[in-house]
């Protein structure tokens, strides 16, 4: 069962190191199957090479392993937690890509600085607030996934809208209607940090380098919105 | 019909991929006919790895499609009117190259500064205007071709003695005297942007990093003048 | 005799060049066989795309060639003083690797500034103190070795949390339970090493940008710790 | 006639597209048959994929063509001006790459900053004086060659101590006891300059990165002096 499910997982996995958002085994991508309520996601620590479709692990939301012999990524109940909640939410990635650490690490959200952010992402890539030792030391990788919602609850954006996130001192998550589009959105992701960082450096640590809303409006929505006209019709 | 044409453009469309200097389906190359007044385009929104030359989109000059079934790059009516403006320009590419990009969204113009960019362009590649909310609003790729020859006819350049362009916030256009040469000279670019923003930062984000202009003219002109020594003789 | 130790050597050898950590014929990897007080070593100045594994030279602890026709690499003493003060190192490997460099030459330890650096390093990476003349001019090699024990010592910490060390002026060492782990550690560091430079720079370089103890412990100790879930069981 | 020499000359000449050192068709290597008193180069302005052995142009010391049909690399007098001084040296290589450029643009010499770069040079990497307008309107290729020349004779180094220099506003010529050699020297030119780059900028633009005396020594002789012990005996 669920082999087709498995194999997009697994395709959508083997991106992530011929992108070069990975190192060794770090890395997972999920994507849910919303009528049969179960996802499917990464075992926990096999490396890329060796990696199979048939290995990839099929969860309830709850995060019971339905069908699978390997220990799902360690990250899981984050996944779980982001599906139970955000129901227009079809496949999620987390990595430790480079330049998306580089703000994770720094606490620093990233800020909308030119058109090539604005084609994919409708605003500013939040941080998630640090937590706390006690939330650490409960159900860490939960309270991962609650303090994505909650920053994009606190600034009232939809998931779908700014489809990435970074965890604060972690790396980033990036998600869209499906495993597929969730690794563009992390290559997406990726190239946009290390244009910001350059541009910061550039202009100088406290420029101000936000491209003007008028212009966000438009690249965002020629691609996104109801009027969209890039690329080909349906 | 157009045959030859849709390969030279495809295969000069191939190469961004190839260089690094697209992501996704992000980049365009366009390469014209003068004596049919036709150009011809990538399709937008198409992976490099499906595109092929039957896909290439033929337009007349002002835009309209003369064959070819897939909607042409959404950058198509900033093609369109550098060709109806400049004769002498053969062949466009723009790109989301990281350097050069960098740039464009800090609104900074290239400065040459030292005999690698002067090998290829004869001065600062400039950065065009930022558009106001009506340009944007308005008939918004048409603006931006508006924006780029307004940089050099503000500044007196002619479009092949600096065969590139910063789009503000956005990224770079580059052109030259057909496909082919146009993404020489967006390889070049990318590498200049990249020289350029090292040696600024080495010295010092005031420092003044220019090229003598003896200097400068020396290496443009040993390679594009009339007593051009470098290369071979046609 | 000795071949599988040697094969293993020769395959950890051989990945440094794969994954971009050395330039030419720099950098060295061992591994010790401690039922027969051996171990294996690159030798000396060999290109990696003409080694074979009978090159491969076995030692023993103090230094003498056991097996093998080659000088063994420069940096022998020092591998085998590491293999004689710590038991529980089973492979060791030295690189020139780019961002571990500059940070050794920078004299600077590789602060623990998030989750990718503490899944593999259980706090900061030593900077051994520069060696003196004297020591330089004396049996060098040896007083690296140390110099980096020293810097063990002097902190308390044991030598498999932080697998890893940047010699002053000169560059890393890494290590683990045998070759291939080394080198796996030699990987991340490099990794970190680049996210941490870059990290320092974005927030300035005065910026505190350690990671908060009670994350530092549950990352390392999720995959390393006695209740480690990370990963498969064995 | 000398086929051999052409082939090495080639066979050195793919290295540099090979090992990302130049772009399209920028560089150049030559090397110097002393006996027959010519040397052997690059044709200029041929892409490195269509670059063939009986392409590359034999020259006596003088400069003038003694065996090939297509002009020579136009840094033909800067090569030959240096095989006519400083008889040591056996091969020439010119690139454009991007770290040495940087200091060349910036009229920086490369400090000696760690034993990567003591491993090879001797000291730091000169960078020569800015031409004056009267020698770049002159005969500016030869006057190039003689900047390179007066900056190792002001500084008292001989040219196989420190294989390398930097042209202002230019870039990097490094050269060997042969064409192999030399673009072994670039490579690790490029490496070090990359190193240095950052080591400055992580300590800040002011700060003095400068390897002791005693480390360098250590280092450089431990490679290259009478009782090297580096690599294996002839």
């Amino acid at each position: 069962m669920y082999e087709e499910l498995k194999q997009r997982v697994y395709d959508a996995n083997m991106r992530l190191p011929q992108e070069g958002l990975v190192t060794l085994t770090w890395g997972n991508v999920s994507e849910v199957d919303r009528e049969n309520g179960v996802f499917a996601i990464k075992p926990s620590g096999v490396p890329y090479s060796e990696l199979k479709p048939e290995q990839i692990v099929i969860l309830d939301l709850d995060g019971n392993v339905v069908e699978g012999d390997l220990n799902p990524s360690s990250d899981t109940p984050t996944h779980a937690y982001l599906y139970r909640t955000w129901p227009e939410v079809g496949g999620i990635v987390h990595t430790h890509s480079k330049w998306a650490v580089v703000y994770a690490q720094s606490g620093l959200p990233l800020v909308a600085a030119g058109t090539t952010h604005a084609d994919t992402f409708y605003g500013d890539v939040p941080v998630a607030e640090k937590l706390t030792e006690e939330q650490v030391n409960g159900e860490y990788e939960l309270e991962t996934g609650k303090s994505i919602v909650k920053a994009f609850e606190d600034k009232g954006i939809k998931p779908l809208d700014v489809p990435a996130v970074l965890t604060n001192d972690h790396g980033p998550f990036s998600w869209g209607k499906n495993a597929k589009s969730a690794v563009d959105n992390a290559i997406v992701l990726e190239v946009v940090a290390d244009m910001n960082y350059h541009t910061q450096l550039l202009l100088g640590r406290d420029a101000d380098i936000s491209i003007a809303q008028y212009l966000l409006d438009k690249h965002y929505l020629r691609k996104h919105g109801p009027n969209a006209y890039y690329g080909q019709k349906g």
